[in-house]
């Protein structure tokens, strides 16, 4: 997982079933100094009822869950890092 | 899933079974400020009717479903990037 | 596998079901120097018991088990290394 | 999938059960002017009956198939590249 | 799957149950100029029987096989190598 920072939303109403009904959020990487990486913006469906600005973690990988896919998505709202501890 | 930019497309005729019928489509990924980024260009399978320069979000990993193989795809034709909102 | 070195830790509360009662660390990788590398810091699930500054073995991907996703996880803790050799 | 040209190939007579019998060819991704990249070559699968200098299409993925591993595959051998139409 | 060569080996008593009796080996992905390439240091189960300094194939990405882990390996040792032809 990789830690993120949602940064806007995207509307796509032409998609595939996998998607329908999902919400989709731009989520961004965080550096090391815990700010947004250039260029490193992914779009993922968000699971935890994440807003923007959040810190989130990020599955960055698409599976496939009982037959039926599941994109890249918001999988939990960080409350807290600890770094060097 | 990436925002990307449909560049292109691909004349493939000689192809593995899970490509065959498949409408192949050069997509480009777009960088923070939605413009495309350099050598980041990959092929994908349309699943959504997408067209030369519409903005879709792809999946960038190839997965299986129903014991078959499903190619890196273009999964939505977006409408709007709302950014920092 | 990558080599990384545990970094610290991340606290969520609100997290997708997978994770819950998961131990959630953050993890970086190592270069050749076996120094961490800049902007390569992931937040991976520990299945061994690691602590921070230990040298780990982790699982960059995602992946499905027995009908339930398994995230990015500390797979092993790294006692000794040898290089060239 | 990414598009690739044949470079070369790889002789292993040693090589894990998934691999027995396959013609494992040397690929590089091609940049946004179709030429190489450097440092991105693989090693592939050929499943389409591809030669060197061919453009092809390569999945970078590794996955399973009816419960067998599928290494990274050659899946096209790319006729015509239309960009920006 | 990328080319790489054995760089040193690695020892973890403690692991999860997936790589137990594992021989975990350091590899490092080559340039085209067949040398390895900096900050590209894996560590891949060994299936072949590879030693320090092989010419290796491995498969860089995590799968399941019935219904187990397979972590990443070493899947082949290269006797030759032809670039361009």
């Amino acid at each position: 997982m990789i830690l993120a920072t949602v940064t806007g939303r995207v509307v796509a109403t032409q998609k595939s079933d996998e998607l329908r009904g999902s919400n989709l959020l731009l989520v961004t990487a965080l550096g090391d100094d815990l700010e947004p990486v250039k260029d490193r913006t992914y779009v993922a469906v968000d699971c935890v009822g994440a807003g923007v600005n959040d810190h989130v973690l990020v599955e960055e990988y698409f599976a496939l869950h009982k037959q039926q896919y599941k994109a890249m998505s918001i999988v939990g709202i960080v409350e807290k890092i600890h770094q060097g501890r």
